[in-house]
Protein backbone atom coordinates (compact mmCIF):
# COMPACT_ATOMS: atom_id res chain seq x y z
CA UNK A 1 0.00 0.00 0.00
CA UNK A 2 1.22 3.19 -0.97
CA UNK A 3 1.32 6.68 1.81
CA UNK A 4 -1.17 7.77 -0.01
CA UNK A 5 -3.42 4.78 0.11
CA UNK A 6 -2.42 4.46 3.84
CA UNK A 7 -3.15 8.27 4.27
CA UNK A 8 -6.56 8.15 2.81
CA UNK A 9 -7.42 4.53 4.48
CA UNK A 10 -6.37 6.11 7.83
CA UNK A 11 -8.64 9.27 7.16
CA UNK A 12 -11.52 7.12 6.51
CA UNK A 13 -11.29 4.90 9.53
CA UNK A 14 -10.83 7.24 11.80
CA UNK A 15 -12.83 9.92 10.51
CA UNK A 16 -9.69 12.37 11.01
CA UNK A 17 -7.50 14.83 9.32
CA UNK A 18 -5.46 14.86 12.61
CA UNK A 19 -1.70 14.13 12.69
CA UNK A 20 -0.02 14.44 16.15
CA UNK A 21 3.93 15.66 16.12
CA UNK A 22 5.71 13.84 18.44
CA UNK A 23 8.07 16.14 19.32
CA UNK A 24 9.29 15.58 22.96
CA UNK A 25 11.47 17.79 24.73
CA UNK A 26 12.83 16.10 27.86
CA UNK A 27 12.40 18.91 30.14
CA UNK A 28 8.75 19.21 28.96
CA UNK A 29 7.53 15.78 29.59
CA UNK A 30 5.43 14.86 32.62
CA UNK A 31 7.30 14.80 35.85
CA UNK A 32 6.02 11.07 36.37
CA UNK A 33 7.90 10.09 33.25
CA UNK A 34 10.81 12.41 32.37
CA UNK A 35 13.58 11.12 34.57
CA UNK A 36 13.03 7.42 33.18
CA UNK A 37 15.90 6.21 31.10
CA UNK A 38 13.55 5.50 27.95
CA UNK A 39 11.27 8.87 29.06
CA UNK A 40 10.89 9.71 25.53
CA UNK A 41 10.04 6.25 23.54
CA UNK A 42 7.75 5.72 27.05
CA UNK A 43 5.83 8.85 26.55
CA UNK A 44 5.37 8.17 22.75
CA UNK A 45 4.09 5.22 23.15
CA UNK A 46 1.48 6.36 25.77
CA UNK A 47 0.50 8.91 23.30
CA UNK A 48 0.09 6.81 20.65
CA UNK A 49 -1.99 4.45 22.94
CA UNK A 50 -4.17 7.33 23.37
CA UNK A 51 -4.59 8.68 20.21
CA UNK A 52 -4.54 5.85 17.59
CA UNK A 53 -8.00 5.53 17.09
CA UNK A 54 -8.16 9.65 16.37
CA UNK A 55 -5.90 10.66 13.79
CA UNK A 56 -4.80 10.34 10.11
CA UNK A 57 -0.89 10.15 10.89
CA UNK A 58 1.80 10.75 13.09
CA UNK A 59 4.92 12.91 12.66
CA UNK A 60 7.63 12.85 14.71
CA UNK A 61 9.66 15.68 14.17
CA UNK A 62 13.46 14.76 13.77
CA UNK A 63 15.60 17.41 15.10
CA UNK A 64 14.05 16.32 19.11
CA UNK A 65 15.92 13.05 18.84
CA UNK A 66 18.77 14.12 16.77
CA UNK A 67 19.14 17.55 19.16
CA UNK A 68 18.56 14.85 22.34
CA UNK A 69 21.26 12.12 21.25
CA UNK A 70 18.49 9.46 21.14
CA UNK A 71 17.80 7.98 17.48
CA UNK A 72 17.02 4.49 18.60
CA UNK A 73 13.70 6.54 20.67
CA UNK A 74 12.44 7.77 17.49
CA UNK A 75 13.20 4.07 15.72
CA UNK A 76 11.44 2.42 18.12
CA UNK A 77 8.78 4.39 18.78
CA UNK A 78 7.89 4.01 14.64
CA UNK A 79 8.34 0.73 15.55
CA UNK A 80 6.11 0.95 18.14
CA UNK A 81 3.32 2.54 15.59
CA UNK A 82 3.72 0.02 12.68
CA UNK A 83 3.01 -2.57 15.46
CA UNK A 84 -0.05 -1.01 17.57
CA UNK A 85 -1.51 1.53 14.74
CA UNK A 86 -0.28 -0.23 11.66
CA UNK A 87 -3.19 1.68 9.99
CA UNK A 88 -1.49 4.88 10.39
CA UNK A 89 1.07 6.59 8.02
CA UNK A 90 4.22 7.59 10.16
CA UNK A 91 5.57 11.63 8.19
CA UNK A 92 8.96 11.62 9.54
CA UNK A 93 9.68 15.60 9.62
CA UNK A 94 13.71 16.09 8.70
CA UNK A 95 13.02 19.00 5.90
CA UNK A 96 16.00 17.72 3.98
CA UNK A 97 17.47 19.03 1.04
CA UNK A 98 20.73 18.73 -0.69
CA UNK A 99 21.98 17.43 -4.41
CA UNK A 100 21.57 14.41 -5.17
CA UNK A 101 24.21 11.49 -4.34
CA UNK A 102 23.72 13.05 -0.61
CA UNK A 103 20.32 13.52 -1.03
CA UNK A 104 20.07 9.49 -1.65
CA UNK A 105 21.53 9.08 2.28
CA UNK A 106 19.09 11.41 3.46
CA UNK A 107 15.76 8.96 1.50
CA UNK A 108 17.54 5.85 2.52
CA UNK A 109 18.02 7.71 6.29
CA UNK A 110 13.81 8.25 6.24
CA UNK A 111 12.65 5.28 4.58
CA UNK A 112 14.99 2.45 5.54
CA UNK A 113 16.67 3.54 8.55
CA UNK A 114 13.34 4.80 10.33
CA UNK A 115 10.73 2.81 7.75
CA UNK A 116 9.15 6.18 7.38
CA UNK A 117 5.91 6.21 5.06
CA UNK A 118 6.89 10.10 4.35
CA UNK A 119 9.00 12.82 4.25
CA UNK A 120 9.16 16.30 4.55
CA UNK A 121 12.02 17.88 2.15
CA UNK A 122 13.02 21.61 1.30
CA UNK A 123 12.73 23.00 -2.15
CA UNK A 124 15.18 25.42 -2.48
CA UNK A 125 17.92 23.66 -4.42
CA UNK A 126 15.27 22.57 -6.85
CA UNK A 127 14.64 19.15 -8.58
CA UNK A 128 17.43 17.27 -8.12
CA UNK A 129 17.69 17.50 -4.07
CA UNK A 130 13.87 16.24 -4.33
CA UNK A 131 14.09 13.84 -6.72
CA UNK A 132 16.10 10.75 -4.52
CA UNK A 133 12.94 10.98 -2.28
CA UNK A 134 10.38 10.77 -5.05
CA UNK A 135 12.09 7.86 -6.78
CA UNK A 136 10.82 5.60 -3.84
CA UNK A 137 7.26 5.64 -5.29
CA UNK A 138 5.73 4.52 -2.22
CA UNK A 139 6.55 6.42 -0.09
CA UNK A 140 4.92 10.08 0.40
CA UNK A 141 7.56 13.41 -0.43
CA UNK A 142 5.99 16.68 1.56
CA UNK A 143 7.81 19.69 0.24
CA UNK A 144 7.91 23.07 1.63
CA UNK A 145 5.65 25.20 0.01
CA UNK A 146 4.33 28.26 2.66
CA UNK A 147 5.71 27.40 6.12
CA UNK A 148 3.45 28.44 9.54
CA UNK A 149 6.37 30.17 11.05
CA UNK A 150 6.77 34.36 11.67
CA UNK A 151 9.61 34.88 9.22
CA UNK A 152 8.42 32.35 6.61
CA UNK A 153 8.08 35.48 3.65
CA UNK A 154 11.53 36.54 3.88
CA UNK A 155 12.05 34.36 0.59
CA UNK A 156 8.84 33.08 0.52
CA UNK A 157 6.77 36.21 0.02
CA UNK A 158 9.38 37.15 -3.00
CA UNK A 159 7.30 37.99 -6.28
CA UNK A 160 8.58 36.82 -9.36
CA UNK A 161 6.32 37.09 -12.77
CA UNK A 162 3.73 37.57 -10.86
CA UNK A 163 3.60 34.82 -8.04
CA UNK A 164 5.27 34.51 -4.62
CA UNK A 165 8.22 31.88 -3.98
CA UNK A 166 6.03 29.76 -2.59
CA UNK A 167 3.50 29.51 -5.49
CA UNK A 168 6.31 28.68 -7.97
CA UNK A 169 7.12 25.99 -5.79
CA UNK A 170 3.48 24.57 -5.34
CA UNK A 171 3.53 24.77 -9.43
CA UNK A 172 6.41 23.00 -10.11
CA UNK A 173 5.34 20.57 -7.82
CA UNK A 174 2.11 20.15 -9.44
CA UNK A 175 3.57 20.12 -13.19
CA UNK A 176 6.82 19.05 -12.96
CA UNK A 177 7.65 17.00 -9.95
CA UNK A 178 4.90 14.95 -9.36
CA UNK A 179 5.19 12.28 -11.91
CA UNK A 180 4.52 9.48 -9.37
CA UNK A 181 1.74 11.11 -7.63
CA UNK A 182 3.40 10.83 -4.43
CA UNK A 183 4.00 14.51 -3.95
CA UNK A 184 2.43 16.99 -1.61
CA UNK A 185 3.02 20.09 -0.15
CA UNK A 186 3.53 21.92 3.35
CA UNK A 187 1.48 25.04 4.04
CA UNK A 188 0.70 26.51 6.95
CA UNK A 189 -2.21 27.18 8.93
CA UNK A 190 -1.39 30.83 9.85
CA UNK A 191 -1.68 32.06 6.42
CA UNK A 192 -5.21 30.86 5.37
CA UNK A 193 -5.11 33.16 2.52
CA UNK A 194 -2.34 31.92 0.73
CA UNK A 195 -3.63 28.19 1.82
CA UNK A 196 -7.18 29.09 -0.20
CA UNK A 197 -4.44 30.36 -3.45
CA UNK A 198 -2.65 27.32 -2.98
CA UNK A 199 -6.05 24.97 -3.17
CA UNK A 200 -7.12 26.96 -5.97
CA UNK A 201 -3.46 25.97 -7.92
CA UNK A 202 -3.63 22.56 -6.80
CA UNK A 203 -7.04 20.92 -6.35
CA UNK A 204 -6.37 17.55 -5.74
CA UNK A 205 -2.81 17.70 -3.61
CA UNK A 206 -2.58 17.05 -0.34
CA UNK A 207 -1.69 19.60 2.53
CA UNK A 208 0.33 18.93 5.49
CA UNK A 209 -0.96 21.81 7.41
CA UNK A 210 1.40 22.75 10.57
CA UNK A 211 0.70 25.82 12.40
CA UNK A 212 -2.83 25.23 14.52
CA UNK A 213 -2.61 24.71 18.59
CA UNK A 214 0.60 26.85 19.83
CA UNK A 215 1.02 28.83 16.94
CA UNK A 216 -2.40 30.20 16.51
CA UNK A 217 -3.62 29.01 13.11
CA UNK A 218 -7.03 29.03 12.72
CA UNK A 219 -8.83 25.89 11.96
CA UNK A 220 -12.22 26.88 10.36
CA UNK A 221 -10.52 28.76 7.84
CA UNK A 222 -8.21 26.32 7.03
CA UNK A 223 -10.64 23.25 6.97
CA UNK A 224 -12.92 25.41 4.69
CA UNK A 225 -10.27 26.88 2.44
CA UNK A 226 -8.09 23.66 2.27
CA UNK A 227 -10.25 20.30 1.69
CA UNK A 228 -10.14 19.46 -1.24
CA UNK A 229 -13.75 18.28 -2.74
CA UNK A 230 -14.10 15.10 -1.44
CA UNK A 231 -13.59 16.82 2.26
CA UNK A 232 -10.32 15.81 2.56
CA UNK A 233 -6.76 16.93 1.67
CA UNK A 234 -5.41 18.15 4.91
CA UNK A 235 -3.33 16.31 7.20
CA UNK A 236 -3.62 18.86 10.42
CA UNK A 237 -0.79 19.08 12.25
CA UNK A 238 -1.07 19.44 16.00
CA UNK A 239 1.76 18.84 18.29
CA UNK A 240 2.69 20.53 21.80
CA UNK A 241 -1.40 21.33 21.38
CA UNK A 242 -1.56 17.51 22.14
CA UNK A 243 1.11 15.75 23.67
CA UNK A 244 1.26 18.39 26.22
CA UNK A 245 -2.64 18.97 26.80
CA UNK A 246 -1.54 17.95 30.68
CA UNK A 247 1.60 17.55 32.46
CA UNK A 248 0.48 15.10 35.09
CA UNK A 249 0.08 11.57 35.21
CA UNK A 250 -3.21 12.14 32.99
CA UNK A 251 -0.86 13.44 29.85
CA UNK A 252 -1.78 10.04 27.97
CA UNK A 253 -5.52 10.50 28.44
CA UNK A 254 -5.43 14.29 28.12
CA UNK A 255 -3.51 13.90 24.70
CA UNK A 256 -6.59 10.88 23.85
CA UNK A 257 -9.03 14.50 25.04
CA UNK A 258 -7.04 16.83 22.59
CA UNK A 259 -6.74 14.41 19.68
CA UNK A 260 -10.81 14.14 19.75
CA UNK A 261 -11.49 17.50 20.38
CA UNK A 262 -9.40 18.80 17.43
CA UNK A 263 -10.69 15.70 15.43
CA UNK A 264 -14.12 17.20 16.12
CA UNK A 265 -13.72 20.64 15.65
CA UNK A 266 -12.43 19.85 12.15
CA UNK A 267 -15.22 17.86 11.39
CA UNK A 268 -17.85 20.03 12.09
CA UNK A 269 -16.38 22.38 9.61
CA UNK A 270 -16.22 19.73 6.81
CA UNK B 1 37.90 31.27 19.20
CA UNK B 2 35.41 31.57 17.27
CA UNK B 3 34.70 29.65 13.84
CA UNK B 4 35.96 32.79 12.11
CA UNK B 5 39.31 33.07 13.97
CA UNK B 6 40.09 29.54 13.68
CA UNK B 7 39.41 29.16 10.18
CA UNK B 8 41.17 32.62 9.16
CA UNK B 9 44.17 30.88 11.26
CA UNK B 10 43.83 27.85 9.61
CA UNK B 11 44.19 29.25 6.23
CA UNK B 12 47.23 31.27 7.47
CA UNK B 13 48.71 28.18 9.19
CA UNK B 14 48.44 26.21 6.00
CA UNK B 15 48.78 28.24 3.22
CA UNK B 16 45.33 26.92 1.94
CA UNK B 17 42.00 27.30 0.89
CA UNK B 18 41.34 23.88 0.53
CA UNK B 19 38.56 21.99 2.33
CA UNK B 20 38.29 17.95 2.15
CA UNK B 21 34.41 16.92 2.66
CA UNK B 22 34.19 13.61 4.88
CA UNK B 23 31.56 11.39 2.95
CA UNK B 24 32.63 8.08 2.99
CA UNK B 25 29.89 5.54 1.16
CA UNK B 26 31.27 2.07 2.24
CA UNK B 27 30.38 0.91 -1.05
CA UNK B 28 33.14 3.29 -2.43
CA UNK B 29 35.89 2.90 0.42
CA UNK B 30 39.06 1.14 -0.84
CA UNK B 31 38.38 -2.72 -0.27
CA UNK B 32 41.15 -3.10 1.97
CA UNK B 33 39.57 -1.29 4.40
CA UNK B 34 35.79 -1.64 3.27
CA UNK B 35 34.91 -4.62 6.27
CA UNK B 36 36.38 -3.04 9.07
CA UNK B 37 33.62 -2.84 11.45
CA UNK B 38 34.89 0.60 11.57
CA UNK B 39 35.67 1.08 8.31
CA UNK B 40 34.16 4.80 7.41
CA UNK B 41 35.92 5.67 11.35
CA UNK B 42 39.38 4.24 10.55
CA UNK B 43 39.01 6.13 6.61
CA UNK B 44 38.19 9.15 8.03
CA UNK B 45 41.51 9.16 10.34
CA UNK B 46 43.62 7.89 7.81
CA UNK B 47 42.25 11.01 5.77
CA UNK B 48 42.79 13.61 7.91
CA UNK B 49 46.28 12.10 9.15
CA UNK B 50 47.12 13.08 4.83
CA UNK B 51 45.93 16.22 4.48
CA UNK B 52 45.70 18.08 7.95
CA UNK B 53 48.71 20.28 6.88
CA UNK B 54 47.06 20.85 3.63
CA UNK B 55 43.44 22.47 4.37
CA UNK B 56 41.78 25.29 6.16
CA UNK B 57 38.52 23.06 7.11
CA UNK B 58 37.00 19.74 6.92
CA UNK B 59 33.47 18.95 5.95
CA UNK B 60 31.91 16.05 6.90
CA UNK B 61 28.52 15.76 5.32
CA UNK B 62 25.89 14.31 7.74
CA UNK B 63 23.77 12.30 5.00
CA UNK B 64 26.28 9.78 4.99
CA UNK B 65 26.24 8.79 8.39
CA UNK B 66 22.57 8.91 8.77
CA UNK B 67 21.74 7.01 5.84
CA UNK B 68 24.31 4.22 6.87
CA UNK B 69 23.28 4.80 10.57
CA UNK B 70 26.82 5.61 12.06
CA UNK B 71 26.42 8.30 14.08
CA UNK B 72 28.69 7.35 16.18
CA UNK B 73 31.40 7.18 13.21
CA UNK B 74 30.84 11.00 12.73
CA UNK B 75 31.10 11.76 16.36
CA UNK B 76 34.15 10.23 16.80
CA UNK B 77 35.74 11.75 13.41
CA UNK B 78 35.10 15.01 14.49
CA UNK B 79 37.01 14.02 17.93
CA UNK B 80 39.71 12.76 15.68
CA UNK B 81 40.41 15.83 13.83
CA UNK B 82 40.15 17.80 17.18
CA UNK B 83 42.46 15.67 19.16
CA UNK B 84 45.22 15.38 15.95
CA UNK B 85 44.35 18.93 14.21
CA UNK B 86 43.01 21.08 16.54
CA UNK B 87 43.46 23.90 14.73
CA UNK B 88 41.40 23.09 11.79
CA UNK B 89 37.89 23.74 12.11
CA UNK B 90 35.03 21.31 11.08
CA UNK B 91 32.00 22.25 9.32
CA UNK B 92 29.42 19.68 9.77
CA UNK B 93 27.00 20.13 6.50
CA UNK B 94 23.53 19.47 7.16
CA UNK B 95 21.79 21.99 5.51
CA UNK B 96 19.39 22.11 8.23
CA UNK B 97 16.11 25.04 8.53
CA UNK B 98 12.26 24.45 10.46
CA UNK B 99 10.63 26.86 12.76
CA UNK B 100 12.72 27.99 15.42
CA UNK B 101 11.56 25.70 18.56
CA UNK B 102 12.69 22.81 16.24
CA UNK B 103 15.86 24.43 14.87
CA UNK B 104 17.03 24.99 18.22
CA UNK B 105 17.55 20.81 18.70
CA UNK B 106 19.56 21.08 15.42
CA UNK B 107 21.22 23.48 16.53
CA UNK B 108 22.07 21.22 19.74
CA UNK B 109 22.87 18.34 16.97
CA UNK B 110 25.36 20.60 15.23
CA UNK B 111 27.08 21.81 17.84
CA UNK B 112 26.47 20.13 21.07
CA UNK B 113 26.38 16.84 20.40
CA UNK B 114 28.71 17.26 17.51
CA UNK B 115 30.84 19.03 18.58
CA UNK B 116 31.00 21.25 15.03
CA UNK B 117 32.84 24.37 14.77
CA UNK B 118 30.12 25.03 12.10
CA UNK B 119 27.22 24.31 10.20
CA UNK B 120 25.19 24.91 6.64
CA UNK B 121 21.86 25.59 6.55
CA UNK B 122 18.80 26.04 4.26
CA UNK B 123 17.24 29.59 4.24
CA UNK B 124 14.00 29.10 2.55
CA UNK B 125 11.75 29.18 6.13
CA UNK B 126 13.30 32.54 6.71
CA UNK B 127 15.07 34.57 9.74
CA UNK B 128 13.58 32.59 12.54
CA UNK B 129 14.73 29.47 10.85
CA UNK B 130 18.15 30.56 11.23
CA UNK B 131 18.94 32.42 14.07
CA UNK B 132 19.13 29.70 16.98
CA UNK B 133 22.19 29.13 14.95
CA UNK B 134 23.41 32.49 14.57
CA UNK B 135 22.66 32.94 18.41
CA UNK B 136 25.71 30.22 19.11
CA UNK B 137 28.11 33.41 18.46
CA UNK B 138 31.13 31.67 18.43
CA UNK B 139 30.25 29.45 15.82
CA UNK B 140 29.92 29.58 11.92
CA UNK B 141 26.35 29.37 10.17
CA UNK B 142 27.20 28.79 6.07
CA UNK B 143 23.90 29.57 4.55
CA UNK B 144 23.02 28.02 1.37
CA UNK B 145 23.10 30.86 -1.26
CA UNK B 146 23.78 29.32 -4.93
CA UNK B 147 24.12 25.91 -4.93
CA UNK B 148 26.71 24.06 -7.07
CA UNK B 149 23.59 21.48 -8.63
CA UNK B 150 22.35 21.48 -11.81
CA UNK B 151 18.73 22.30 -10.69
CA UNK B 152 19.36 24.66 -8.61
CA UNK B 153 18.29 27.40 -10.58
CA UNK B 154 14.64 26.22 -10.44
CA UNK B 155 13.73 28.57 -7.45
CA UNK B 156 17.32 30.28 -6.39
CA UNK B 157 17.10 31.89 -10.23
CA UNK B 158 13.36 33.38 -9.94
CA UNK B 159 13.96 36.96 -10.56
CA UNK B 160 11.54 39.44 -7.90
CA UNK B 161 12.56 43.00 -7.69
CA UNK B 162 15.66 42.99 -10.33
CA UNK B 163 17.31 40.26 -8.47
CA UNK B 164 17.62 36.31 -8.51
CA UNK B 165 16.18 34.46 -5.15
CA UNK B 166 19.99 33.79 -4.58
CA UNK B 167 20.90 37.45 -3.97
CA UNK B 168 17.93 38.47 -1.80
CA UNK B 169 19.57 35.61 0.08
CA UNK B 170 22.89 36.74 0.36
CA UNK B 171 21.58 40.88 1.17
CA UNK B 172 19.96 39.30 4.13
CA UNK B 173 22.41 37.58 5.88
CA UNK B 174 24.53 40.34 4.72
CA UNK B 175 22.45 43.18 5.77
CA UNK B 176 20.09 41.72 8.24
CA UNK B 177 21.17 38.18 9.75
CA UNK B 178 24.54 38.97 10.33
CA UNK B 179 24.57 40.78 13.23
CA UNK B 180 27.14 38.78 15.08
CA UNK B 181 29.61 38.53 11.93
CA UNK B 182 29.56 34.84 12.42
CA UNK B 183 27.71 34.08 9.10
CA UNK B 184 28.95 32.75 5.81
CA UNK B 185 27.24 31.85 2.37
CA UNK B 186 27.59 28.90 0.21
CA UNK B 187 28.38 29.38 -3.49
CA UNK B 188 28.77 26.54 -5.75
CA UNK B 189 31.76 26.35 -8.42
CA UNK B 190 29.81 25.58 -11.02
CA UNK B 191 28.29 28.93 -11.64
CA UNK B 192 31.39 31.11 -12.03
CA UNK B 193 29.56 34.06 -13.36
CA UNK B 194 27.26 34.01 -10.58
CA UNK B 195 29.79 33.91 -7.77
CA UNK B 196 31.76 36.65 -8.99
CA UNK B 197 28.70 38.76 -8.89
CA UNK B 198 27.79 37.53 -5.14
CA UNK B 199 31.75 38.95 -4.29
CA UNK B 200 30.70 42.00 -5.37
CA UNK B 201 27.57 42.01 -3.51
CA UNK B 202 29.71 40.38 -0.26
CA UNK B 203 33.28 41.75 -0.34
CA UNK B 204 33.83 40.34 3.30
CA UNK B 205 32.03 37.52 3.52
CA UNK B 206 33.09 34.02 3.33
CA UNK B 207 31.99 31.46 0.91
CA UNK B 208 32.11 27.55 1.27
CA UNK B 209 32.24 26.94 -2.49
CA UNK B 210 31.66 23.37 -3.37
CA UNK B 211 31.46 22.16 -6.86
CA UNK B 212 35.06 21.75 -8.14
CA UNK B 213 36.31 17.89 -8.54
CA UNK B 214 33.76 15.81 -9.19
CA UNK B 215 31.29 18.35 -9.79
CA UNK B 216 33.36 20.19 -12.26
CA UNK B 217 33.70 23.65 -11.48
CA UNK B 218 36.79 25.91 -12.72
CA UNK B 219 39.58 26.57 -10.34
CA UNK B 220 40.66 29.57 -12.09
CA UNK B 221 38.07 31.63 -12.17
CA UNK B 222 36.54 30.06 -8.47
CA UNK B 223 39.86 31.79 -6.82
CA UNK B 224 39.48 34.67 -9.51
CA UNK B 225 36.17 35.96 -8.79
CA UNK B 226 35.69 34.50 -4.98
CA UNK B 227 38.70 35.70 -3.19
CA UNK B 228 37.86 38.79 -0.82
CA UNK B 229 40.91 41.56 -1.31
CA UNK B 230 43.33 39.48 1.30
CA UNK B 231 43.11 36.59 -1.48
CA UNK B 232 41.07 34.81 1.19
CA UNK B 233 37.76 34.71 1.85
CA UNK B 234 36.71 30.86 0.24
CA UNK B 235 36.78 27.91 1.53
CA UNK B 236 36.77 25.20 -1.46
CA UNK B 237 35.30 21.84 -0.90
CA UNK B 238 36.23 19.30 -2.48
CA UNK B 239 35.27 15.93 -1.38
CA UNK B 240 35.25 12.39 -3.84
CA UNK B 241 38.21 14.36 -5.78
CA UNK B 242 40.22 14.06 -2.65
CA UNK B 243 39.12 11.03 -0.34
CA UNK B 244 39.02 8.73 -3.35
CA UNK B 245 41.63 9.90 -5.06
CA UNK B 246 42.72 6.24 -4.99
CA UNK B 247 40.88 3.20 -4.50
CA UNK B 248 43.79 1.00 -3.32
CA UNK B 249 45.87 0.85 -0.27
CA UNK B 250 47.83 4.19 -1.10
CA UNK B 251 44.28 5.68 -0.60
CA UNK B 252 45.48 7.68 2.02
CA UNK B 253 48.84 8.78 0.69
CA UNK B 254 46.80 9.96 -2.64
CA UNK B 255 44.06 11.32 -0.88
CA UNK B 256 46.97 14.09 0.56
CA UNK B 257 48.81 14.19 -2.68
CA UNK B 258 45.09 15.56 -4.52
CA UNK B 259 45.13 18.12 -1.59
CA UNK B 260 48.22 19.43 -1.92
CA UNK B 261 47.81 19.69 -5.83
CA UNK B 262 44.51 21.19 -5.33
CA UNK B 263 45.99 24.00 -2.72
CA UNK B 264 49.12 24.31 -5.03
CA UNK B 265 46.59 24.69 -7.95
CA UNK B 266 44.31 27.29 -6.00
CA UNK B 267 47.38 29.27 -4.45
CA UNK B 268 48.98 29.55 -7.87
CA UNK B 269 45.59 31.82 -8.87
CA UNK B 270 45.47 33.55 -5.75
Amino acid sequence: MTFMEKLSAAMQKNNSLVCVGLDPAIGKLPECIRNRPDAIYEFNCRIVDATKDLVCAYKPQAAYYAGQDCDEALKESILYIKKTAPEVPVILDVKRGDIGSTAEYYAKEAFERYQADAVTVNPYMGFDAVKPFLDYEDKGVIILCRTSNKFSGDLQNLVADGRPLYEHVALLVKDKWNTAKNAALVVGATYPEELKALRELCPDMPFLVPGVGAQGGDVEKVVKFGCTADKCGIIVNSSRGIIYASKGEDYAEAAGKAALELRDQINSYR
